[in-house]
């Protein structure tokens, strides 16, 4: 079983993935904000480009959806929620589908159309993922979103925590070099996590506009033991296959 | 001071590096093999694309040359070396220059043109590398050289190496993403070196070739303390300037 990781969202677009299972990881904070909505009720989450591909979707839908999003890390105007998991609590999604406006994340899911399966992982569900990965002994691409094209320190060390996981479960586990240099990235940050993803780029952003708490939220490894997998056009989870295993 | 890690040489060519130091990472093997070179007396190497560049080169020059070089990490016909370490011994290189011609690494020092300055790297030699840029205090650019385009391993891990060497030294180091990834990768990968560079992809290739050796070679941390500078088409290690700092 190969497992490889792909950097960036722009590296993802010269990277075969037909007939592999592609995880796409976007832990500051697209995928978090997905797996947390789902864990908290949400029934499904609609990823899309722009903002008014949502507005459009969401007029269609004649209601029922939260519209959910953000530019430059900022709530698009107009929109229900912003793109901090904190705001997606079971009080407000629980029982709703969810409309979800992002730049990098949603931007490696459509690179990833020709996946076999998608999934979405964060540090919030990476041991999870890493048994579903393996209960499906199929080659790996484990897609690091970035940010606006370049290389993410939290993406990287989410992707590195799930090769750590699988070749931990694993005999033959075929690991590229960047699988390998992220796995051993994550080792070495495992236990200071927090500390180390602030010291990222998006991170600092993201505390300059006082949105600190959120990469704590983003750092809490395995808080939701849940797969999430897109399909036609949403990402749910699906209880179903999840039982057959 | 900013410390930026480019991950190939293909992203260099998109990477601004004017008024930067930077630091050409080729470890296995162009840049262990280079510092080698000089360390064993090698008087300079001039670094060069194509085997037809080299030879007519040595034409030109009326003798006095050592030809090495690589395609496909196979000596090339007709040259005297090929691209070990282990080859480059001072009886052989000593008192003489060398026209050298790689794969990765002459891309990636051809693609630094715009540098300020320009070093050769290789975890032979990070800790004199760490000192002479601490010393310079300018930005700097490690560039890993990668394998054909591809993110390499052991290179990632030698950039990693010399980050760490900086943020000891220096006060104000400001380190991006991937820099931070590159230092968290080599700290856990410090103590077993040689086992997690012949897991890598070219390390793989090297040993599929009877080549293992020059994998433990280029392994060695901080075997010869000498910063090989690139100036004017050539590679030396510049005495005067380093006797200034």
């Amino acid at each position: 079983m190969l497992v490889e990781v792909v950097l960036t969202a722009q590296d993802l677009q010269h990277h075969p993935v037909e007939g592999k299972n592609v995880v796409v990881i976007d832990a500051l904070r697209a995928t978090s904000t997905i797996i947390t909505a789902l864990a908290n009720g949400c029934t499904g989450v609609i990823p899309v480009r722009e903002p008014e591909e949502a507005n459009e979707l969401a007029a269609k839908k004649h209601g029922g959806y939260l519209l959910g999003g953000e530019r430059n890390s900022i709530k698009i105007p107009g929109f229900d929620l912003g793109n901090s998991p904190l705001e997606y609590r079971p009080e407000v999604v629980s029982g709703k589908q969810l409309i979800l406006c992002t730049t990098n994340g949603t931007q490696a899911i459509a690179l990833s159309s020709k996946a076999r399966q998608l999934i979405i992982a964060a540090f919030l569900n990476v041991a999870a993922v890493a048994a579903w990965l393996g209960r499906e002994a199929r080659d790996v691409v484990l897609a690091c979103a970035g940010t606006k094209g370049k290389f993410s320190l939290e993406d990287f060390l989410a992707a590195g925590a799930i090769v750590q996981h699988l070749q931990g479960k694993l005999a033959a586990v075929d690991l590229t070099d960047p699988a390998l240099a992220a796995r051993a990235a994550f080792l070495q940050s495992a236990a200071q996590l927090p500390g180390i993803l602030r010291q990222g780029k998006h991170a600092q952003g993201l505390a300059a506009l006082g949105l600190e708490e959120d990469v704590l939220f983003c750092a809490e490894i395995d808080k939701y033991p849940l797969v999430p997998i897109y399909r036609e056009g949403s990402i749910r989870v699906e209880e179903q296959s999840a039982a057959s295993f």
